[in-house]
């Protein structure tokens, strides 16, 4: 009897351990869960450990999500036109897309980068990359806005970039289209020894984060793929992947890839910074734009810049350095210790690991194996930290855990492979589905990471999800690995395509993050601070509508004297000091877009009225019960009238 | 002892079945699961069980969902320009954007509504409407593109509308905001009496979902807020609310709230059908646009209508009835039975619903209590089925399940009520976080609801997910109604704002979804079947380049002879047959988007170059481990040169 009591009450036991997770009371991460449901799931009222920000590719802005869940909590227009809040339609916003080609409303975003102080995410702002019309855009965290836009001269395909420092002293952008530097008018098979790719550094403001071109390295016209910034040892260092070191300009998936190796480029910005600082570089005429947005006014200005400081690497002794590594290397990846920068030969099955030791004493003992345009190529084998004997195929990047291990992505074969930093070992591999890009750990491109997760970032969807036509969306993956070994979690949609993430703990951005913009700080020069200020004026065929708006009324909500042939501004006054109680404002007929306007913000939407008529506008951001009664008439007639300009709210 | 040993094993029981969830065999929505994580979650490699379509409010643009998962799958772009793909960007594209306003790259996107046969989801189409420019447009959802827009003339906020008949033999539009009907110069303060809410009938041809404005009903110049189609016995009725039956034009959130009932107009579109088939109505000379996209040709073309057949409803006897309904009502729901109409007076507390049984009855002994621009309004008592008692405060929306059960969102309240049909008791009621607008239940606007989940649209997020700025997404909140409570399982955030949505099963949409567009039915000018057809050719400064792509290259990818002042038109068919290759194409300063193209679809983009040089293009979407190669070089001269036109393909 006696045992039976016993094997029943370890039975009890049993399912009590086995089925603790289901208990409600436990934390949705509880060391007793092991579910994967119980992993991701973050109850109604809780909230996510992680913010993910990852690239949106070629939709040209930046997404951020929550890990573990992976929801999408914004979508932050960065370089492309953004009809849901009206950015790069509005007046205020239109100068953050100028260019030196005029205004691109749109580009190929990659590769975000959180700031740094002392090699850790100091949460601060982050950069991302325009791919196609190249440019950087700073982001601010605690607005989570673009806030900085600025052109990269000589460049074409923007990609080996925008990578900060350890202590974001600089933010890096490199080209990948080797191009004529300046461009001129030359025969495309001329390519050979006549291209440049430009390796340009932004000094960052330490207190306000903008971004001035402090120099441009003109180096061989290879194609710069991917970088990333020494860290410890290796600060004062930037390495950068190249590929078609053949120079090829037609067929490039057959004639660049005829090289055994191509290089990584190591750079000493350092160096070349005090190359600098003392008179050496040569200044070039060129021609590109800066955009900043004042936060206070709300509203962007474009300057055009007219000079960049170009410096021949060649010139400076001991800055540049060709590290051979095979085979068409995408990914450029530093460890956090910053020892070890690792390449990933897109075209081999092995993953090339450089020492950032080795490579101090190959220079240091001239251990060349020849040159490439006078830039020292180092010996191979002297610099080789070892090579991952992988077994997958196409790798393409690598992040890194606290724990000295190493996550490559497999795009050919599909897969996360995990290995230990110094041994090589591989100790684990997870499939993914299918043919993975980037993979992100928060933190994971920094001296100290937060091993809980890895995102892989999928190209391909299909069959993963409900289909939805022959257009799906991208796929992330989330794996556990606090563990040995990796634990898939779950699958979630990316929007966009997400060419690299960053991600941190919650806790270092949302005690920071704004919540209105206060009104009394607004200097927008068409704000109005009180409904009295209101007003309509007339300066020729333009008019301005000084316009405020508060639960549930504009004023003023009808207007008259407007005439066919007027361009009519609507500069708009959210009067709400409330969090989350945004209003839009949309005008029927017009050519832009609505507007979203934050509580104490201002922003101007044009309006060119075609007809005759009375036409109605609205609030178009469902924000009290009487939000259907927010709305308004503009009464337009035609050119010719008499009918003086005349405004109001409320007087029948 | 037995009493301890019974005690065990009972606890031990009672452990096993409270725990039962944590059976990892278990299906993941088994009956014995009892965990809200374990009910969500979607485990990699399963599907979703509902596609959900949220319409994105103010993104203008439609969002498809996964439910229980709550993960987005794609978002369509419907009225807005769409950097991601290219939509409003492209020559093919841009015409679907044409209205009598001229080029409108934005709308407010609300209430989507799937296509019905015999009253039930048939899975073929999808409708939504745009609100501040007035358009129709309904998407295919077999490739889950839009394929057509309609623009609505005489009509301003397009808002009680895009509902669809019980077998798709119209889609509705509705005025929001009453206009001069035709549009004429007049004072803002005249409104009254003299304009007009026009409620529009479009015809939906059965076999090709091709819309033709029917008819045009001029009635009086309330604000026609929400709709819904009768059923059952009531189909051939139309049901709309009006607010702002007071006809203010300012300060409508007073104005607009002044009298104690407004109305739902009961509709017959069947009478005025047979009326305007007789010969009846009178052509109004109007402008408005049919844009239509062309699948095989990979284009929209759009058109110019010059003419609206427009009915006057007193003219039509039996027509058009007036239903008093307090209080400035929202919500216009129909049960699945069709017997009941269910008007939320959002300034109320209770839920009015009418009989359609009483209305007939009603009009059959012309129980009128009076009539508003000769229209007979019904006798509020004589019509009514019954007050919902709800305790809550702002009603808006009403869904149903298949059990006879009700759902009432509560704006004010924040909540969802469940009540009954018949007896009106209220059964169930859960709190939202916060601000609830519409809800879902699949098929709930239908004679057969799928009443596993309802979908919480809520308005405010603070506080509810990691902040990200003053700018939030908005929240929905999946609840599972398959017992007698409803239990709230999860929180998800929604992109744009969600006015409405529609969901169906999976199986409905899922096997018809096209994977790829054939390439030998591609029937676009510019398309090129084979590389060997790639070519470029002049006219005046007019350049058209017919290029193919395929991983992992474009054909031609060297282009010379291209001049500064010409306008350069890239027509790129992608050659791939496989699902879910599309391949991207960008050119570096091009003032459009790129283009993100489908296997086997062509699209056009135009760059105008200005400067001469070496100017690069590449592949925007990861489509193979030699991507990165995917790249060509355009060369630009002087406007002045003689450089003959020439293209290749790996000739260095």
């Amino acid at each position: 009897m006696r045992s039976l009591i016993k094997g029943l009450a370890a039975t009890c036991l049993a399912a009590i351990i086995l089925t603790a997770c289901n208990n409600q009371s436990s934390s949705k991460n509880g060391a007793l869960s092991s579910s994967a449901a119980e992993k991701v799931y973050v109850a109604p009222g809780e909230q996510d450990d992680f913010y993910a920000f990852l690239s949106g590719g070629y939709s040209g802005n930046l997404t951020v999500y929550g890990l573990p869940s992976g929801r999408m909590f914004k979508e932050i227009p960065v370089f492309s036109q953004f009809p849901t809040s009206g950015y790069g339609y509005t007046e205020e916003t239109k100068p953050m897309l100028n260019t030196s080609f005029g205004f691109v409303p749109w580009d190929d975003l990659h590769h975000p980068d959180i700031s740094q102080t002392n090699g850790e995410l100091d949460g601060r702002w982050i950069f991302v990359n325009g791919n196609n019309t190249p440019r950087i855009a700073r982001i601010d965290l605690t607005t989570f806005e673009t806030v900085e836009i600025i052109e990269v001269p000589n460049c074409a395909g923007n990609h080996s970039s925008s990578y900060v420092t350890e202590n974001t002293e600089y933010v890096v952008a490199g080209t990948r289209f080797a191009v004529p530097v300046p461009q001129r008018d030359m025969a495309i098979k001329d390519k050979k020894g006549n291209f440049k790719g430009a390796l340009t550094f932004y000094k960052v403001d330490p207190e306000t984060g903008h971004m001035n071109l402090a120099f441009q390295v003109l180096m061989p016209g290879f194609d710069y793929d991917k970088a990333h910034p020494g860290r410890g040892n290796s600060h004062g260092w930037f390495f950068f992947t190249t590929y078609n070191t053949e120079e090829a300009s037609t067929l490039m998936e057959v004639n660049a890839s005829q090289n055994d190796k191509d290089f990584i480029a190591a750079l000493n910005w350092q160096k070349i910074e005090a190359y600098v600082n003392a008179g050496g570089g040569t200044k070039m005429p060129t021609s590109y734009m800066h955009n900043v947005y004042d936060e206070t006014k709300h509203m962007a200005t474009s300057t055009t810049i007219t000079e960049v400081l170009t410096v021949d690497p060649t010139e400076v002794p001991g800055a540049v350095y060709f590290l051979p590594t095979p085979k068409s290397p995408h990914g450029c990846d530093v460890d956090p210790t910053g020892e070890y920068i690792v390449g990933s030969g897109k075209l081999s099955a092995d993953v090339t690991v450089h020492s950032f030791t080795k490579m101090m004493s190959a220079i240091e003992n001239e251990k060349f194996s020849g040159n490439a345009y006078g830039i020292p190529i180092l010996d191979y084998e002297a610099i080789l930290g070892g090579s991952v004997k992988s077994g997958g195929l196409g790798p393409l990047h690598t992040e890194f855990d606290a724990e000295g291990n190493a996550y490559t992505t497999f795009f050919i074969s599909s897969e996360v492979v995990k290995w230990k930093l110094g041994t090589w070992e591989v100790v684990d591999r997870k499939p993914t589905f299918y043919s993975v890009g980037h993979l992100m750990i928060p933190g994971g491109n920094s001296r100290k990471p937060f091993g809980k997760y890895v995102v892989a970032m999928n190209k391909i969807t299909k069959d993963r999800y409900l289909p939805t036509g022959p257009e799906l969306e991208h796929s992330a993956q989330l794996y556990d690995i606090s563990g040995d070994k990796m634990q898939l979690l779950s699958d979630f949609p990316t929007h966009g395509e997400p060419h690299y993430a960053a991600g941190c703990p919650a806790e270092l951005l949302k005690g920071n993050s704004k919540k209105i913009y206060k009104l009394e700080d607004n200097k927008h020069p068409y704000a109005v601070m009180s409904p009295a200020d209101t007003r309509v004026e007339r300066n020729g065929n333009e008019v301005h509508v000084y316009m405020s708006m508060i639960r549930s009324h504009f004023t003023p909500d009808n207007i008259e004297g407007i005439k066919v042939g007027d361009k009519v501004y609507f500069h708009i006054t959210n009067h709400e000091q409330d969090f989350d109680v945004p209003h839009g404002f949309a005008m029927i007929g017009a050519n832009t877009s609505e507007v979203l306007i934050m509580p104490g913000q201002t922003k101007t939407i044009v309006w060119q009225p075609k007809k005759p008529g009375v036409w109605p506008f609205y609030c178009t951001d469902f924000c009290s019960a009487l939000h259907q009664e927010m709305q308004g008439y503009v009464r337009v007639s035609p050119a010719s009238s008499n009918i003086d300009l005349s405004w109001s709210l409320g007087e029948d």
